[in-house]
Protein backbone atom coordinates (compact mmCIF):
# COMPACT_ATOMS: atom_id res chain seq x y z
CA UNK A 1 0.00 0.00 0.00
CA UNK A 2 2.82 2.14 0.79
CA UNK A 3 5.10 0.87 -2.09
CA UNK A 4 1.82 1.76 -4.47
CA UNK A 5 1.22 5.29 -2.84
CA UNK A 6 5.15 5.95 -3.36
CA UNK A 7 5.00 5.48 -7.17
CA UNK A 8 2.26 7.48 -7.51
CA UNK A 9 3.42 10.49 -5.72
CA UNK A 10 6.89 9.48 -7.72
CA UNK A 11 5.14 9.94 -11.34
CA UNK A 12 4.90 14.08 -9.75
CA UNK A 13 7.51 16.13 -11.82
CA UNK A 14 10.86 16.55 -9.63
CA UNK A 15 9.95 14.00 -6.92
CA UNK A 16 11.56 10.54 -6.86
CA UNK A 17 11.38 8.18 -4.37
CA UNK A 18 12.94 9.39 -1.67
CA UNK A 19 10.71 12.90 -1.50
CA UNK A 20 7.77 10.59 -2.02
CA UNK A 21 8.94 8.45 1.06
CA UNK A 22 9.24 12.33 2.97
CA UNK A 23 5.66 12.72 1.77
CA UNK A 24 4.05 9.48 3.04
CA UNK A 25 5.75 9.58 6.39
CA UNK A 26 4.94 13.18 7.01
CA UNK A 27 1.13 12.51 6.14
CA UNK A 28 0.76 9.14 7.76
CA UNK A 29 1.89 10.21 11.03
CA UNK A 30 1.26 14.05 10.82
CA UNK A 31 -1.97 14.93 9.08
CA UNK A 32 -3.89 11.99 7.87
CA UNK A 33 -6.69 14.34 7.45
CA UNK A 34 -4.71 16.66 5.11
CA UNK A 35 -3.85 13.01 3.08
CA UNK A 36 -7.62 12.76 2.86
CA UNK A 37 -8.20 16.38 1.70
CA UNK A 38 -5.45 16.11 -0.73
CA UNK A 39 -7.32 13.26 -2.07
CA UNK A 40 -10.72 14.76 -2.75
CA UNK A 41 -8.88 17.87 -4.40
CA UNK A 42 -7.53 15.38 -6.60
CA UNK A 43 -10.24 13.43 -7.45
CA UNK A 44 -12.43 16.90 -8.07
CA UNK A 45 -10.08 18.57 -10.13
CA UNK A 46 -9.18 15.47 -12.33
CA UNK A 47 -12.75 14.85 -13.31
CA UNK A 48 -13.94 18.61 -13.04
CA UNK A 49 -11.15 20.89 -14.79
CA UNK A 50 -11.34 21.43 -18.59
CA UNK A 51 -10.31 24.07 -21.28
CA UNK A 52 -12.39 26.94 -21.22
CA UNK A 53 -14.10 26.71 -24.98
CA UNK A 54 -12.81 30.40 -25.56
CA UNK A 55 -9.09 30.40 -24.25
CA UNK A 56 -8.87 26.80 -23.81
CA UNK A 57 -7.18 27.41 -20.16
CA UNK A 58 -7.76 24.93 -17.70
CA UNK A 59 -11.02 25.90 -15.70
CA UNK A 60 -14.00 24.40 -14.12
CA UNK A 61 -16.77 26.56 -16.01
CA UNK A 62 -17.26 26.25 -19.98
CA UNK A 63 -16.21 29.79 -20.45
CA UNK A 64 -13.16 31.11 -17.59
CA UNK A 65 -13.48 33.80 -15.70
CA UNK A 66 -10.72 35.69 -17.73
CA UNK A 67 -12.92 35.00 -20.49
CA UNK A 68 -16.25 35.88 -19.27
CA UNK A 69 -14.68 39.46 -17.35
CA UNK A 70 -16.74 42.05 -19.20
CA UNK A 71 -14.64 44.16 -18.11
CA UNK A 72 -11.65 43.33 -19.73
CA UNK A 73 -10.25 44.93 -22.84
CA UNK A 74 -11.15 42.56 -26.07
CA UNK A 75 -9.00 44.43 -28.12
CA UNK A 76 -5.88 42.95 -26.67
CA UNK A 77 -5.51 39.28 -27.12
CA UNK A 78 -2.33 37.67 -25.72
CA UNK A 79 -1.08 34.17 -26.89
CA UNK A 80 0.47 32.04 -24.53
CA UNK A 81 1.64 28.15 -24.38
CA UNK A 82 0.46 26.76 -21.03
CA UNK A 83 -1.91 27.73 -18.94
CA UNK A 84 0.57 28.45 -15.98
CA UNK A 85 1.79 31.51 -18.18
CA UNK A 86 -1.40 33.04 -18.22
CA UNK A 87 -0.66 32.65 -14.48
CA UNK A 88 2.21 34.52 -14.28
CA UNK A 89 1.29 37.11 -16.61
CA UNK A 90 -1.74 37.73 -14.35
CA UNK A 91 0.50 37.96 -11.07
CA UNK A 92 2.60 41.14 -13.11
CA UNK A 93 -0.59 42.51 -12.51
CA UNK A 94 -0.13 44.62 -15.69
CA UNK A 95 -1.88 43.53 -18.27
CA UNK A 96 -6.16 43.78 -19.12
CA UNK A 97 -6.89 41.90 -21.78
CA UNK A 98 -8.00 38.39 -22.99
CA UNK A 99 -5.86 35.14 -23.38
CA UNK A 100 -5.45 32.50 -26.03
CA UNK A 101 -3.60 29.25 -24.70
CA UNK A 102 -1.64 27.04 -27.38
CA UNK A 103 -1.28 23.55 -26.24
CA UNK A 104 2.90 24.15 -26.59
CA UNK A 105 4.28 25.01 -29.40
CA UNK A 106 4.91 24.22 -33.15
CA UNK A 107 6.76 20.84 -33.20
CA UNK A 108 6.30 18.86 -36.30
CA UNK A 109 8.94 16.34 -35.75
CA UNK A 110 6.34 15.81 -32.50
CA UNK A 111 3.78 15.56 -35.06
CA UNK A 112 2.71 18.98 -33.61
CA UNK A 113 1.07 20.73 -36.28
CA UNK A 114 -1.28 23.87 -36.74
CA UNK A 115 -4.31 21.54 -35.74
CA UNK A 116 -2.93 20.23 -32.71
CA UNK A 117 -1.78 23.67 -31.25
CA UNK A 118 -5.22 24.89 -31.59
CA UNK A 119 -4.37 27.47 -34.53
CA UNK A 120 -7.88 26.88 -36.01
CA UNK A 121 -9.94 27.97 -32.97
CA UNK A 122 -7.43 30.52 -33.00
CA UNK A 123 -8.31 31.42 -36.56
CA UNK A 124 -11.93 31.37 -35.86
CA UNK A 125 -11.55 33.90 -33.10
CA UNK A 126 -9.36 36.50 -35.23
CA UNK A 127 -11.93 36.07 -38.00
CA UNK A 128 -14.98 37.00 -36.07
CA UNK A 129 -13.96 39.02 -32.78
CA UNK A 130 -12.47 42.68 -32.53
CA UNK A 131 -9.22 41.78 -31.87
CA UNK A 132 -6.82 44.69 -32.78
CA UNK A 133 -3.40 43.45 -30.91
CA UNK A 134 -2.30 40.25 -30.94
CA UNK A 135 1.06 39.99 -28.26
CA UNK A 136 2.80 37.46 -28.95
CA UNK A 137 4.03 35.71 -25.50
CA UNK A 138 5.06 32.32 -26.36
CA UNK A 139 8.67 31.62 -24.78
CA UNK A 140 11.57 32.90 -25.95
CA UNK A 141 13.10 29.32 -26.85
CA UNK A 142 13.44 28.18 -31.01
CA UNK A 143 10.04 26.64 -30.99
CA UNK A 144 8.51 29.53 -29.30
CA UNK A 145 9.75 31.58 -32.17
CA UNK A 146 8.42 29.31 -34.98
CA UNK A 147 5.65 29.53 -33.00
CA UNK A 148 5.54 33.23 -32.65
CA UNK A 149 6.25 33.33 -36.30
CA UNK A 150 4.26 30.93 -37.89
CA UNK A 151 1.04 32.99 -35.90
CA UNK A 152 2.34 36.47 -37.14
CA UNK A 153 1.91 34.93 -40.44
CA UNK A 154 -1.50 33.74 -39.42
CA UNK A 155 -2.65 37.11 -38.52
CA UNK A 156 -1.36 38.99 -41.73
CA UNK A 157 -3.86 37.45 -43.57
CA UNK A 158 -6.87 39.74 -41.11
CA UNK A 159 -4.41 42.70 -41.06
CA UNK A 160 -3.99 42.33 -37.43
CA UNK A 161 -0.83 44.01 -35.80
CA UNK A 162 1.23 42.10 -33.47
CA UNK A 163 3.58 42.23 -31.26
CA UNK A 164 6.01 40.46 -29.74
CA UNK A 165 7.11 40.65 -25.62
CA UNK A 166 10.30 42.02 -25.12
CA UNK A 167 13.64 40.49 -24.61
CA UNK A 168 16.68 41.20 -22.94
CA UNK A 169 18.47 41.41 -19.37
CA UNK A 170 15.99 40.75 -16.57
CA UNK A 171 15.80 42.72 -13.81
CA UNK A 172 18.19 42.51 -11.04
CA UNK A 173 20.85 40.64 -13.87
CA UNK A 174 23.48 41.51 -14.19
CA UNK A 175 25.48 41.87 -17.78
CA UNK A 176 28.57 39.99 -16.73
CA UNK A 177 26.62 36.56 -16.00
CA UNK A 178 24.03 37.18 -18.71
CA UNK A 179 24.20 34.36 -22.14
CA UNK A 180 25.22 36.15 -25.49
CA UNK A 181 22.22 35.84 -27.19
CA UNK A 182 20.37 37.73 -24.14
CA UNK A 183 22.81 40.64 -24.73
CA UNK A 184 22.35 40.64 -28.66
CA UNK A 185 18.42 40.59 -27.78
CA UNK A 186 18.90 43.31 -25.07
CA UNK A 187 21.20 45.75 -27.46
CA UNK A 188 18.69 45.19 -30.91
CA UNK A 189 15.81 45.81 -28.87
CA UNK A 190 17.17 49.40 -26.92
CA UNK A 191 14.44 52.06 -26.55
CA UNK A 192 15.13 55.74 -26.05
CA UNK A 193 16.09 56.43 -23.12
CA UNK A 194 13.30 59.22 -21.41
CA UNK B 1 -10.96 23.92 -7.52
CA UNK B 2 -7.77 24.42 -8.67
CA UNK B 3 -6.75 26.70 -5.53
CA UNK B 4 -8.18 24.40 -2.95
CA UNK B 5 -5.77 21.73 -4.52
CA UNK B 6 -3.19 24.03 -4.85
CA UNK B 7 -3.29 24.22 -0.95
CA UNK B 8 -3.70 20.95 -0.19
CA UNK B 9 -0.49 19.94 -1.96
CA UNK B 10 1.35 22.48 -0.21
CA UNK B 11 1.08 21.39 2.95
CA UNK B 12 3.20 18.48 1.86
CA UNK B 13 6.86 19.11 3.49
CA UNK B 14 8.93 21.28 1.01
CA UNK B 15 6.28 21.73 -1.50
CA UNK B 16 5.49 25.70 -1.76
CA UNK B 17 2.91 27.01 -4.11
CA UNK B 18 5.15 27.42 -7.24
CA UNK B 19 5.79 23.75 -6.56
CA UNK B 20 2.26 22.89 -6.27
CA UNK B 21 1.09 24.86 -9.19
CA UNK B 22 3.77 22.35 -11.39
CA UNK B 23 1.75 19.31 -9.86
CA UNK B 24 -1.35 20.78 -10.71
CA UNK B 25 -0.46 21.78 -14.27
CA UNK B 26 1.65 18.40 -14.72
CA UNK B 27 -1.46 16.10 -13.64
CA UNK B 28 -4.09 18.24 -15.43
CA UNK B 29 -2.24 18.79 -18.88
CA UNK B 30 -0.53 15.27 -19.00
CA UNK B 31 -1.42 12.82 -16.20
CA UNK B 32 -5.02 12.67 -15.19
CA UNK B 33 -5.34 8.99 -14.85
CA UNK B 34 -2.01 9.22 -12.52
CA UNK B 35 -3.90 12.04 -10.76
CA UNK B 36 -6.85 9.53 -9.91
CA UNK B 37 -4.83 6.68 -9.08
CA UNK B 38 -2.43 8.91 -6.28
CA UNK B 39 -6.11 10.01 -4.85
CA UNK B 40 -6.93 6.35 -4.63
CA UNK B 41 -3.38 5.16 -3.34
CA UNK B 42 -3.78 8.09 -0.95
CA UNK B 43 -7.18 7.54 0.77
CA UNK B 44 -6.29 4.00 0.94
CA UNK B 45 -2.85 4.48 2.64
CA UNK B 46 -4.74 7.25 5.27
CA UNK B 47 -7.21 4.62 6.06
CA UNK B 48 -6.06 1.83 6.40
CA UNK B 49 -2.60 1.97 7.31
CA UNK B 50 -1.67 1.79 11.30
CA UNK B 51 0.84 0.90 13.68
CA UNK B 52 2.49 -2.68 14.31
CA UNK B 53 1.07 -4.14 16.90
CA UNK B 54 4.89 -5.55 18.21
CA UNK B 55 7.28 -2.81 16.78
CA UNK B 56 4.83 0.19 16.05
CA UNK B 57 5.98 0.43 12.48
CA UNK B 58 3.47 1.96 9.65
CA UNK B 59 1.92 -0.99 7.99
CA UNK B 60 -0.90 -2.14 6.86
CA UNK B 61 -1.29 -5.55 8.50
CA UNK B 62 -1.65 -5.99 12.53
CA UNK B 63 1.59 -7.35 12.89
CA UNK B 64 4.13 -6.15 10.35
CA UNK B 65 6.24 -8.18 7.76
CA UNK B 66 8.97 -8.02 9.60
CA UNK B 67 7.95 -8.55 13.09
CA UNK B 68 6.28 -11.69 11.42
CA UNK B 69 9.16 -13.01 9.49
CA UNK B 70 10.41 -15.99 11.60
CA UNK B 71 13.71 -15.97 9.96
CA UNK B 72 15.02 -12.43 11.42
CA UNK B 73 16.51 -12.93 14.62
CA UNK B 74 14.37 -12.44 17.30
CA UNK B 75 17.52 -11.85 20.18
CA UNK B 76 18.22 -8.20 18.59
CA UNK B 77 16.14 -5.40 18.64
CA UNK B 78 17.15 -2.13 17.49
CA UNK B 79 15.21 0.95 18.45
CA UNK B 80 14.85 3.35 15.98
CA UNK B 81 12.76 7.66 15.99
CA UNK B 82 10.74 6.47 12.64
CA UNK B 83 9.14 4.07 10.37
CA UNK B 84 11.86 5.98 7.84
CA UNK B 85 14.86 4.94 9.64
CA UNK B 86 13.59 0.73 9.61
CA UNK B 87 13.80 1.64 5.83
CA UNK B 88 17.53 3.00 5.37
CA UNK B 89 18.87 0.14 7.73
CA UNK B 90 16.94 -2.58 5.55
CA UNK B 91 18.54 -0.85 2.58
CA UNK B 92 21.82 -1.40 3.88
CA UNK B 93 20.98 -4.92 4.42
CA UNK B 94 23.41 -5.92 7.24
CA UNK B 95 20.65 -6.26 10.62
CA UNK B 96 18.78 -9.32 10.16
CA UNK B 97 17.07 -8.43 13.89
CA UNK B 98 13.75 -7.01 14.68
CA UNK B 99 12.85 -3.21 15.31
CA UNK B 100 11.09 -0.95 18.09
CA UNK B 101 9.88 2.11 16.37
CA UNK B 102 9.48 5.44 19.11
CA UNK B 103 7.23 7.92 18.39
CA UNK B 104 10.61 9.79 18.13
CA UNK B 105 12.85 11.38 21.03
CA UNK B 106 12.05 12.43 24.69
CA UNK B 107 11.53 15.76 24.76
CA UNK B 108 9.79 16.73 28.13
CA UNK B 109 9.82 20.14 27.07
CA UNK B 110 7.34 19.45 24.44
CA UNK B 111 5.49 17.14 26.88
CA UNK B 112 6.65 13.43 25.27
CA UNK B 113 7.71 11.58 28.17
CA UNK B 114 8.67 8.06 28.22
CA UNK B 115 4.54 6.62 27.98
CA UNK B 116 4.22 9.29 25.04
CA UNK B 117 7.49 7.88 23.20
CA UNK B 118 6.13 3.80 23.79
CA UNK B 119 8.33 2.96 26.20
CA UNK B 120 5.50 1.15 28.29
CA UNK B 121 5.36 -1.15 25.21
CA UNK B 122 8.79 -1.25 25.28
CA UNK B 123 9.41 -2.59 28.49
CA UNK B 124 6.72 -5.20 28.04
CA UNK B 125 9.00 -6.74 25.34
CA UNK B 126 11.86 -6.43 27.23
CA UNK B 127 10.67 -8.28 30.25
CA UNK B 128 8.60 -11.09 28.32
CA UNK B 129 11.42 -11.58 24.81
CA UNK B 130 14.32 -13.47 25.10
CA UNK B 131 16.24 -9.77 23.21
CA UNK B 132 19.97 -10.30 24.30
CA UNK B 133 21.41 -7.05 22.51
CA UNK B 134 19.59 -3.78 22.11
CA UNK B 135 20.74 -1.68 19.32
CA UNK B 136 20.26 1.81 20.04
CA UNK B 137 20.06 3.93 16.59
CA UNK B 138 18.46 6.67 17.43
CA UNK B 139 19.78 9.74 15.63
CA UNK B 140 23.00 11.55 16.74
CA UNK B 141 21.20 14.50 17.74
CA UNK B 142 21.00 15.89 21.42
CA UNK B 143 17.62 14.39 21.56
CA UNK B 144 18.50 10.89 20.20
CA UNK B 145 21.20 10.88 22.65
CA UNK B 146 19.23 11.67 25.69
CA UNK B 147 16.69 8.76 24.56
CA UNK B 148 19.36 6.50 24.29
CA UNK B 149 20.57 7.04 27.47
CA UNK B 150 17.21 7.00 29.03
CA UNK B 151 16.31 3.20 26.84
CA UNK B 152 20.00 2.08 28.61
CA UNK B 153 18.76 2.61 31.89
CA UNK B 154 15.71 0.71 31.12
CA UNK B 155 17.33 -2.23 29.80
CA UNK B 156 19.70 -2.55 32.08
CA UNK B 157 16.70 -3.26 34.85
CA UNK B 158 16.65 -6.64 32.95
CA UNK B 159 20.27 -6.81 32.22
CA UNK B 160 20.28 -6.71 28.80
CA UNK B 161 23.38 -5.77 26.98
CA UNK B 162 22.92 -2.33 24.57
CA UNK B 163 24.52 -0.99 21.89
CA UNK B 164 24.88 2.04 19.99
CA UNK B 165 25.39 2.40 16.65
CA UNK B 166 29.13 3.85 15.88
CA UNK B 167 29.30 7.94 14.97
CA UNK B 168 32.11 9.14 12.48
CA UNK B 169 33.62 10.19 9.53
CA UNK B 170 30.55 9.17 6.76
CA UNK B 171 32.00 7.08 4.20
CA UNK B 172 33.45 9.11 1.07
CA UNK B 173 33.93 12.13 4.12
CA UNK B 174 36.92 14.04 3.90
CA UNK B 175 38.40 15.34 7.50
CA UNK B 176 38.68 19.04 6.26
CA UNK B 177 35.42 19.32 5.71
CA UNK B 178 33.95 17.27 8.59
CA UNK B 179 32.61 19.14 11.86
CA UNK B 180 34.83 18.98 14.94
CA UNK B 181 32.72 17.22 17.08
CA UNK B 182 32.22 14.19 14.61
CA UNK B 183 35.96 14.11 14.68
CA UNK B 184 36.12 13.85 18.29
CA UNK B 185 33.76 10.95 18.00
CA UNK B 186 35.42 9.32 15.36
CA UNK B 187 38.80 9.57 17.60
CA UNK B 188 37.35 8.26 20.56
CA UNK B 189 35.47 5.60 18.91
CA UNK B 190 38.50 4.47 17.24
CA UNK B 191 38.99 0.86 16.89
CA UNK B 192 42.37 -1.80 16.05
CA UNK B 193 43.18 -1.73 12.81
CA UNK B 194 42.98 -5.02 10.71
Amino acid sequence: MIEKLNKAFSKLPGVGSKTAQRFIYHLLERDRLGGLELAKALTDAMEKVKNCEKCRTLTEKNICEICSNDVRDDSQLCIVETPSDIHVIEQSGVYTGKYFVLSGYLSPIDGIGASELGLDELEVLLSNQSVSELILATNATIEGEVTAHYIHNLAKKYQIKTTRIAHGIPLGGELEYTDINTIAHALSGRKDYN
